[in-house]
């Protein structure tokens, strides 16, 4: 038996007990992860500066050398998601609908943890601890496996939150982390039927679609988030303005930042030249189809290809696009959307009930932000990530999103005739 | 361009219009598919005999060719379930939750077809029209791709109820069927990922195997029904009696029909011996552990093997083991156990309470016969299948299991901070 092998056995073991733990104990447990955290902090960041070295040494910088840095501000984040945790309801028991059938059966649908969940990630190492939280609180076993730049980081966190979980009542083999950094154990991990009961991956896009490649059990993802804004002819200008500048700005690297704008032809005369002025102050570069760069000829704006149209840019670069109606729009969204998080700003009614309707996206606005696509924005307490996948979570996943549900069915001697 | 890439294109195109579809619409529709089979009975019956001839021609006898056979009876029962389906309450628009954030925005979570969904069955034709039905209750454009063996009873009822039901209102390409009965048609299907939003297979487990290991695409399925009844010490056993007897014999074919009974030691002196007589005055053939034999000498009880634990009969054969707790039992199921329907027989609240919680099916009893495991029995109306999966939809799997949601957000400006 391999070593993944015995994880998942020891998980699936740790599982069922995970499902009947009463919520003080779950709580109890992500206290006591925190308090190890709390205490852990010289360890943790002297294992980062191993990793941070060895990432140096290979030539990694900018970005992704900052993804994979902790520092003191970032180490206390981790103990304090986990009490955030500790403090939402347990979705485990929630009794999601009761019925009392003719022949006196009494069936109740009821949330219960989806099993054993492996958390597939990389560079960031704050997920070891992020992800844990929420699925033991979920009821979850979890198998954490992170990428080889962060390992020693990965295995530092771990080591606290396990023992202090453990100690406070969680199950051996609950939390488990794959401890080598070889490939071989991914593809096991991902290519054994009957396995892990799911596979969350977090990371790029590249992680995402090697994971999905490989994978022969359950996987909840988020490919992209190619997000569109659409200001529409009737639209309350200021307020697109503040929208459009809020959802490519306020943070561009993530998933819910907006990558393409498009205005009705009857507001861009007027909106786009007030709106391009503020982009440039921002640093926002533009490509713009033909009807865009006539409008702000005299700007520095790059002609958009079809290819822009199908880009996450995740960076302050924004397509824009000038249509003729509310459904030409919708028919860009629909052609190269990535159905994650798309917006409409409107003052009729119909074009925003149209919108609403007709855009076949896990999130979509009317006169908001797309930036709101967040578990902690929609009140869910935290999120394990988005999934652009239409089957058991749509959007941000929260506690809920990890749990599934049974049939409890209670009679006094029906048969079926 | 294939043509199946050109079906699931079709289908996609017209989800977009049928997840807009007024309720009243596809009710129309589904009436008018059922007149139109109403009409068709003489084509259908002749078709059906084209497929029966070719059948017996390939030596094909028994149950399989009964699967494959109608007549007038079971192709009234067609019309007789989309008339079912469009008296059944329309689960796309229901909101499922709402909230209202502190900064403003309104968030409905609401009910939205899953797009496009291919059915991929063998043996019986009424799939053809139960599954249409289902799928365009619920908004969704369906492929169906049904076996060689049934393929003039298939195209029999398809013409009746694509013409009716587009003539009807249904957008072109709602209802598609595939044509040919090429393998590759059905491998493209499934292995073209970003295709069809999901495949749900029909059929025996072999089947169920074949597009597992084929798929890209989401599949909800049902490998096989390993039920077990446990009879507990504290078991009225008068009422086990009936419970056992009703699991096992009144469909022994089927996957909610009991496998396995389980029987404590201290119930088995006195229930086995009155069950083993019922079972046997009923053709109910018996395999044994050592325990069970020996309370049964006499009788004739074959050696049951780890074999016979693993083993879904679907037939008057029944693997008895007698256990000496309710946790004995629970653990028999965990190892042998499908994940589908289990039951429990106690006069104890905790035995029954720990069994509930404690054993991971779709469905667990207490008291009634596995037999329930059934959409129309728990009231979902309908029914496209049970799954044994724990993603998305679990057990029973109605008109709600078809769909998905959204977030559809509303706002007056708001932005990120």
């Amino acid at each position: 038996m391999s070593e993944i092998s015995r994880m998942v056995e020891k998980a699936k073991t740790a599982s069922a007990a995970m499902a009947l733990l009463p919520t003080s104990v779950k709580n109890r447990a992500l206290k006591a992860m925190a308090d190890g955290l709390d205490r852990g902090g010289k360890d943790i960041l002297a294992a980062n500066g191993r990793d941070l070295a060895a990432a140096r040494a290979k030539g990694i910088a900018g970005a992704l050398l900052d993804r994979l840095m902790l520092n003191e501000k970032r180490i206390g984040e981790m103990p304090r998601g986990l009490r955030e945790v500790a403090r939402l309801p347990d979705p485990v028991g929630q009794v999601i609908s009761r019925r009392t059938r003719p022949n006196g059966l009494r069936i109740l649908k009821v949330r219960v943890p989806i099993g054993v969940i492996a958390i597939v990630y990389e560079a960031r190492p704050n997920v070891t601890a992020d992800c844990a939280g929420l699925c033991i609180k979920s009821g979850n076993s979890v198998i954490l496996r992170g990428g080889s730049e962060a390992i020693h980081s990965n295995r530092a966190i771990f080591r606290r939150i396990e023992a202090a979980g453990r100690k406070a009542g969680l199950a051996e083999g609950a939390l488990q982390l794959v401890w080598d950094t070889d490939r071989r154990s991914v593809d096991e991990l991902l290519g054994t039927p009957g396995g892990v009961d799911l596979v969350i991956p977090r990371g790029g896009e590249g992680l995402i679609r090697q994971v999905v490649a490989k994978a022969k059990v359950p996987v909840i993802k988020q490919y992209k988030g190619i997000c569109h804004t659409y200001v529409d002819a009737s639209a309350d200008l200021k307020k697109a303005e503040e929208i459009c500048f809020n959802a490519k700005v306020q943070r561009p690297g993530v998933c819910n930042a907006m990558e393409t704008l498009l205005v009705h032809r009857a507001a861009a005369p007027k909106f786009l030249p007030a709106m391009a002025r503020r982009y440039a102050q921002a640093g926002v570069r533009l490509r713009g189809d033909a009807p865009t760069r006539r409008i702000l000829r005299g700007m520095p704006v790059q002609p958009a290809t079809e290819r822009d149209w199908a880009t996450e840019y995740l960076d302050l670069i924004l397509s824009v696009k000038v249509v003729g109606s509310v459904g030409e729009a919708m028919e860009h969204i629909r052609r190269w959307g990535s159905s994650h998080s798309d917006a409409i700003v409107t003052r009729s009614k119909p074009n925003a009930a149209r919108f609403l309707k007709g855009v076949d996206s896990a999130c979509v606005y009317v006169n908001a932000s797309t930036r709101f696509t967040d578990g902690g924005q929609f009140g869910l307490g935290a999120e394990i990530g988005v999934s652009t996948d239409k089957l058991h979570a749509r959007g941000p996943m929260g506690l809920e999103e990890l749990t599934t549900y049974k049939y409890e069915v209670t009679g006094t001697g029906q048969v079926r005739r």
